[in-house]
């Protein structure tokens, strides 16, 4: 891993929050799907899935095209916003998702998450994950320079807890080459639908199925994740 | 191949309906998401996603539990297709859907469909695919005597049309393996949202993306199935 040939123990985790922690995914791509068709466009509902969790800024020409982003991108993200909104409160949690952040707080770690969604879309996660005493830091789409799968949402984590030897966890092919640009290693979760070889074909070095499964296996988990760091 | 070592050339081609066919594998997910959480449940929905496909008799344990199928099962699925009905009617075909069917019926195959669908959402689809000319029988969820990942509906399809040397062409992971199960060769597309390597695990001896890919292929495609039955 870039520059990080002396970084050894993992002080940090970067965690993705929509899909990884919340279990949203499905809702972003349904209403993604009926944003572009309230506007008369027919994008195939798998590839809306398999951009979900890049930033909103870069999704709209990546489904269909950058003549598509420069008419009516701004109102297919209007769009979207209005429909995910009343579908984001009765949001659950990915199985064993409180769990892993008390018990990577417990091992001592600075916990940040990296979301590319709203400010208030994060509160609201954190609220309803009862997640405020584990979290050291967040930073959100209106905080970072350039969205996933640029690097810096993972680098800007880490710097708002003061961290340096990180490893990122999340659900998206996405997130995975994000850590990797930033040359931290990736855990990929599949909990947004996202199979395993997809996951490790971005860069994954590691894979659960949900939040759960890697809480049952972090001793390993962090050892194996050093391990590539040495 | 089993009983098929004198099956040559393929005479019959038996193609899945919902999210081959048909983009509406996600309204199916978002639908049986919601019915869950109507009768109190929480089901992750990516595990809801890797199973559509099966039968819908089979769904409920396979995604919660065998008690959970004994008190809610059938309350789930009718509260899933009060939900689903409304949205059946403003889905769209897959990329290049009609032609891929219109190009099988003209390269002189017998064209079947079989789907775990109901008979009313079956017939909808054809009309909304404009493919009445093209397919030569088929069959529904209500036809069957056991649903996918059984061999009983390949089986029942290519029966439907007098057909001998069949293959598959499906996009979830349970027609992969109805096809295995019945001894025929499948294609998987990735228009259900699952990857190229879930496909192939499952028995997929060819994966596109969307039957524009498919039919853009064809000729190999067609010599390499051959091939397989050879």
């Amino acid at each position: 891993m870039t520059d990080l040939s002396e970084c050894s123990p993992l002080d940090t985790v970067v965690l993705d929050l929509d899909g990884t922690l919340v279990d949203s995914v499905y809702a972003h791509v349904w209403t993604w799907h009926e944003a572009f068709r309230d506007v008369g466009l027919d994008v195939p509902t798998w590839r809306i899935h398999r951009a979900i969790g890049m930033g909103k800024d870069r999704l709209v020409a990546a489904v269909s095209s950058e003549a598509v982003e420069a008419s009516v991108g701004d109102d297919v993200r209007q769009r979207q916003a209005e429909r995910y909104e009343p579908l984001s409160h009765h949001l659950s949690a990915t199985p064993g998702a409180s769990d892993l952040l008390a018990a990577l707080k417990a091992h001592g770690l600075k916990v940040a998450l990296a979301s590319s969604g709203s400010r208030d879309s994060v509160v609201e996660s954190i609220v309803m994950l009862g997640a405020d005493e584990w979290i050291d830091g967040w930073i959100c789409g209106e905080d970072s320079v350039a969205s996933k799968p640029d690097p810096d949402p993972v680098l800007r984590a880490v710097q708002a807890v003061h961290g340096r030897c990180a490893f990122v966890v999340g659900d998206a092919t996405w997130d995975m080459e994000s850590a990797c640009e930033s040359g931290r290693p990736s855990v990929g979760l599949l909990t947004g639908g996202v199979g395993e070889a997809e996951l490790r074909a971005a860069g994954a070095v590691l894979v659960y199925p949900d939040p759960t499964a890697l809480l049952t296996s972090l001793d390993h988990a962090l050892e194996s994740l050093g391990g590539v760091i040495d």
